[in-house]
């Protein structure tokens, strides 16, 4: 199965257009980091674990698995082991980019048979086509990317909404995302070269839809970031599908507010009332939850 | 000693402003990999060692690494652990780039003092000021970093050069980068908020300058990318600081036009020309090589 394919057929079984953001926060007064008692790959993988019947996919994020050197990358590569054994879509949270050799070193490393192996990743567009070619090449061997158009954080519109020159940077990309997934839209009308775009800006989500009718749409910004499940489903079909929606703290730190529960069983909790909340927004806006 | 202290004293000692890009490629038909008889890491060390005399810094490039999985990582931190030892600067080539926790998890990793720890790092704008901070606060550490502003790759216009709306978008973020590093501007007239500006478009390089007159510019596309010396010296100022030009492929793999010596040998040799042609290019141009 292509990536579309395992994202469908996820998002079926599960009913459910959420994704597990695997960000294990470095420890800070606000972040408890890895919970007492747990290691980091311990702590990941209950998590993973115990969220894997409500979620499409995991989207581990690599900075936090980076920021703890060697042992970070060892449990980095622990939990993708975990969620091929789980059956799970990973995409790889890398926003990598680069030039030639370089960006095909990239898709090796994130869309190959190696250790960091995954389904799919998150791609920078700064560098324009010659740097996305090397990934957008594993689409045949049924991986998949997700360019980042339209960023969840606050400084998003410092470039992406500059007029460039006669609409926003945002939309130059999104438009090209479109070409460069042109080939790939399969049966379900939905092409492996997806996009970010970020719940924080859902006035941006019609329009990106608009402009990648067959992108995949990977939407990050839902919960700790502040976007609502409303906010969230703007670019998913009438169908419930060619949208998912990423949730990290606010699954994998569920335990600080349920102290009772174990770290897994409280990101259960989160992930089963997120995918209702997101299958209630659906069905409000006309749409049908997939399944 | 700060990153523009650390670089200056650096080039000076050297008479040099080569950085050896450590840029191990994956087997191929057209490059060899890793030489037969090396590992990864020792192929690497030998040739960092072997070209310590003549480069300002090292900059070893994290996609060929990441790609080999958990054994390429480890070798990264070995010739990260090599590199401080020879006290050689060092630039993490990772071009990161994403939001608030995550920005900084990466500042973490490749900033802060983990088995990945380097003096700087390249960073992707596309997300904006706020994604840039918590690599940008590490200057108060003496870390630096390298913002992408024209890239050396023949789709480097697709988005850069767009009209953003009444300068090309690679110039807005020339602007910014003068802002982000204005603060930290130290005796020599230089920041540790340095920029990325490729040899191949050397008409941008006069122009890149003059918008950030204070920011040391990491100059890729020499060697094998096909930049001329003088294209790579028209950022550098008149005392010869103020720009470093990297060179990988035609370091690293030297040894494959000179059979019968070492790759460390061959890569020697290749920097020393390197260095030459580099400060014979700036005296030809009317300025001073550093020393």
């Amino acid at each position: 199965m292509d990536l579309i394919e395992k994202l469908i057929a996820a998002q079926r079984a599960k009913r459910s257009l959420a994704v597990l953001g695997v960000d294990p926060q470095l420890d800070s007064k606000t972040a408890p980091g890895v919970p007492s008692g747990y290691t980091l790959a311990r702590f990941c993988c209950e998590i993973v674990e115990a969220c894997a019947p409500y979620v499409a996919a995991i989207k581990p994020q690599l900075a936090f698995f980076e920021a703890r050197g060697l042992a970070g990358m060892q449990a980095f590569a622990e939990v993708l082991a975990l969620a091929r054994r789980l059956g799970l879509v990973t995409i790889a949270d890398a926003k990598r980019g680069d030039i030639g050799t370089t960006s095909a070193a990239y898709a090796e490393a994130f869309l190959g048979n190696g250790d960091f192996a995954c389904d799919a990743i998150t791609v920078n567009p700064y560098l324009g086509s010659d740097a996305l070619a090397p990934f957008v090449a594993r689409v045949r061997s049924g991986r998949g990317l997700f360019v980042l158009v339209k960023t969840s954080n606050p400084s998003s519109g410092e470039f992406q909404d500059l007029a460039a020159p006669d609409r926003p940077l945002w939309e130059a990309v999104a438009a090209r995302v479109r070409g460069w997934g042109g080939d790939f839209v399969g049966a379900a009308g939905l092409s492996p070269v997806g996009a970010v775009v970020g719940a924080t800006w859902p006035e941006h989500a019609a329009r990106a839809r608009e402009l990648m009718p067959h992108a995949v749409i990977l939407v990050p910004g839902y919960g700790a970031q502040g976007a609502s499940a409303a906010d969230a489903i703007v670019a998913a079909r009438p169908d419930g599908l060619g949208a998912i929606v990423n949730a990290s703290r606010s699954l994998m730190y569920a335990f600080a507010k349920r102290p009772e529960l174990k770290p897994g069983d409280a990101a259960a909790e989160a992930a089963a009332a997120m995918r209702d909340e997101l299958n209630a927004a659906l069905t409000t806006a006309g749409k049908t939850p997939p399944g």
